[in-house]
């Protein structure tokens, strides 16, 4: 049998959920009155993420493949050793990424420094230190080009490129290689970039290969093979000698809805959440013209985070209103953002058993004052919950910590997990009130 | 002829947009070259607002009454003095609002704390030190009245009434008083409070008025005249002697498009935007019911502040995607998520005159790793416009940094404003990658 891990529900126990072999509610006893809300993550969920990822990977040989880690998901410095330790690349968007890579150790050959809008100073620093740099248009060329002169260096690039392909299930924000898309270069108006690399090659620039994303909570892996049947025939090596390669992107979704019903919520219908065993299959054929020269960069970011953490929360009370039940609970769109800003689906639930208990559809809202404030609707949950229960809500490790806000002046939350010994390890503070005033006091 | 004040456009002037009687361009140019984004304030277009309200609300007179400011539409701990000085008092939504409040030396009697889900650090925070409360629900008072026993205090309380009113033109993450809303007690369904009040009546708790907000962005003034029609019949002062406030909230709207000509933007149809007169002036005749002990608040945040205050953007660069232009600057949703989140009209200009040049329709975007980052779609400007080049984003003093998040690892900005003798002040550094990464080591 084998050990489990992540979060997880223990049926038959009185306190079902566990995060590895621990229950979370002896987690909460041992930090004792903890400032809730707070993020809670399972490394054995992360790491196990990240070996899944590098086996199927494996099982795509003879193509040779790496793994890249999109940062944007979530920055927390603590996951970059775990990566590092696993040979894992990282995809970063901004100078501030790519510092924090590079301060960690990172060779400059395993970052990737992605973006449409660069600044100068990223830039700079990018070819200064070696770092591989997406090329998004062609005025994002010209300004890379400027800065290899300046300093008398080659530049090295991958082109983004936009292949006009979306999954039509995914929320428009999240969609990021349609035809209007500020993403990336239209596959078929290449030739000015082409041409303007051709005249610098190998004086300040290389072309190393391929980038596209097609966006994220991608569930319809058949874009995703569309796509790499798209690239391939981009590598041209006779007029790139250097194109080694290929980078598809990351983007794909994992099962928000895995345990929804057990507060009776819809399962999503018929899309169904493919795995990363699916995704990487998914690939496999079309993957074989590709040249053996050809290494294949794969970037995720929810699927290898996402799972790995949860947010635990307070009931504050409960209201009617109207026709509607809310569950006011001390967590909010300050810490959790994807339900207002996407409608996204977060699953909601106890952290102990209290399955005598009648459930009826709560709308789980935060104490933030505004109406997009909500966390998930309809949610059936013991109708016995009092202030100071605490809740459990699901899958957080990605876009939520690294899009938090202050709004209402809240701090962000504390973040947590247990050591290799069971030992609770602190991943980051409760901001301070200081902590939120500190840059407004300026004499 | 009056002096003017805050941001407007000299025409005919090769700099046309001023901050009151200096123009943007020449401000730009005396920090010299400041890291963009940067927020701009005009504390002369703040104060006009704050004194437009408080002459319009002595015009109501005999009724008397006071101006709250809203904090959570921007918490800048440098517009608590100007609001101090000209005796405005303060709504807050959470403690550690409460506390800034508190520490910036307002009496408790001029701060309301107002909140669905109150935490019990900032319920004991808020009777110890005598704030108003907003009563917001049954559990809510529960917890009130349990904190005034172990306090050995009386609780000053308003309770905050869903009168079931709401303006159809607003987002629904703006309305706050629909039937299903999270805020406040149908005004069908308050004897369970009034009794649970009465109870402990003098001994733990006094109920100084009632407190409704319909919502924000609110452009129809005859739900506000609505709402005041509802609550002066709760005005029981046989019951409740002591009370004497009326606290009808705020959530004026601004017109955001009032520019938006210049970029040939839709004029907003046939919503008209009310003026802080027009509010006021709406409220004249329901307020004649008003017994003549009862004070009126009126708690406004944007119209207060949102056009006090620009971000000033720089142009990374133009690019073609199938139909549509992007104009790519280095403004975000990180400090600007009105437009992603509620689909909201911030206006976006050139700062110099570029009269001659022609306007094509941008979408102007932000750099940001998420196709929700953009800041306005279709935008008339001027073709020539180039990297480096600044645009003014308008109306961003509410819900812009108070919202603003470190998504992609961006550091928030910078934020100025010139001082009465035309002094640039530092009203908030630009946070630094050091002040990202400060809560993430613990050892």
């Amino acid at each position: 049998m084998t050990t489990k891990y992540g979060f997880y529900y223990k049926e038959g126990y009185d306190d079902p959920l566990c995060i590895d072999q621990t229950s979370v509610k002896q987690f909460i006893e041992r930090l004792s009155s903890p400032p809730t809300p707070f993020l809670l993550y399972s490394f054995e969920q992360f790491r196990h993420n990240i070996d899944t990822y590098q086996q199927e990977l494996k099982n795509l040989a003879p193509i040779r493949s790496r793994l890249s880690y999109s940062m944007k998901a979530n920055y927390n410095p603590h996951l970059l050793s775990i990566l590092k330790s696993a040979k894992v690349m990282l995809t970063t968007v901004s100078g501030g990424e790519m510092q924090l890579a590079l301060s960690n150790g990172f060779e400059p050959s395993s970052i990737i420094y992605n973006g449409n809008g660069k600044t100068d100073e990223s830039i700079e620093m990018a070819i200064d230190a070696g770092v591989l740099l997406n090329v998004d248009s062609l005025f994002d060329l010209e300004i890379i080009l400027e800065y290899a002169r300046q300093l008398n260096k080659i530049a090295n690039v991958l082109i983004r490129v936009n292949p006009n392909l979306s999954d039509t299930n995914v929320h428009a924000y999240n969609t990021t290689a349609s035809k209007t898309s500020k993403f990336g270069t239209n596959i078929d108006e290449l030739e000015p970039i082409y041409n303007l690399i051709e005249e610098n090659h190998d004086k300040w620039i290389r072309l190393y290969g391929f980038h596209c994303h097609l966006g994220s909570t991608i569930s319809n892996t058949q874009i995703i093979t569309e796509c790499v049947q798209k690239l391939i025939p981009l590598f041209d090596i006779k007029r790139f000698p250097h194109l080694r390669l290929l980078n598809i992107g990351g983007g794909l979704n994992i099962d928000y809805k895995r345990y929804a019903q057990r507060t009776k919520n819809d399962n999503n219908d018929d899309i169904k959440i493919p795995t990363i065993e699916d995704y990487i299959q998914s690939i496999k054929e079309p993957l074989q013209l590709l040249p053996n020269t050809i290494e294949l960069i794969v970037e995720p970011g929810r699927s290898l985070i996402a799972n790995s953490c949860i947010l635990i929360t307070r009931v504050l009370g409960q209201k009617s209103t109207g026709s509607i039940q809310q569950l006011v609970v001390d967590a909010s769109m300050t810490e959790c953002i994807r339900p207002a800003l996407y409608q996204a689906y977060h699953h909601i639930d106890t952290i102990n058993s209290l399955s005598t208990d009648e459930r009826i559809p709560f709308d789980v809202v935060g104490p933030v004052c505004e109406s997009g404030d909500f966390l998930g609707k309809q949610r059936c949950l013991p109708n016995t919950l009092k202030r100071g229960d605490f809740l459990a809500i699901f899958d957080v490790g990605a876009y939520c910590s690294s899009m938090s806000s202050n709004y209402n002046m809240r701090p962000r939350p504390a973040e947590y997990t247990l050591d290799e010994h069971e030992h609770i390890k602190v991943l980051k503070k409760r901001e301070t009130n200081e902590d939120l005033l500190r840059s407004f006091y300026v004499e």
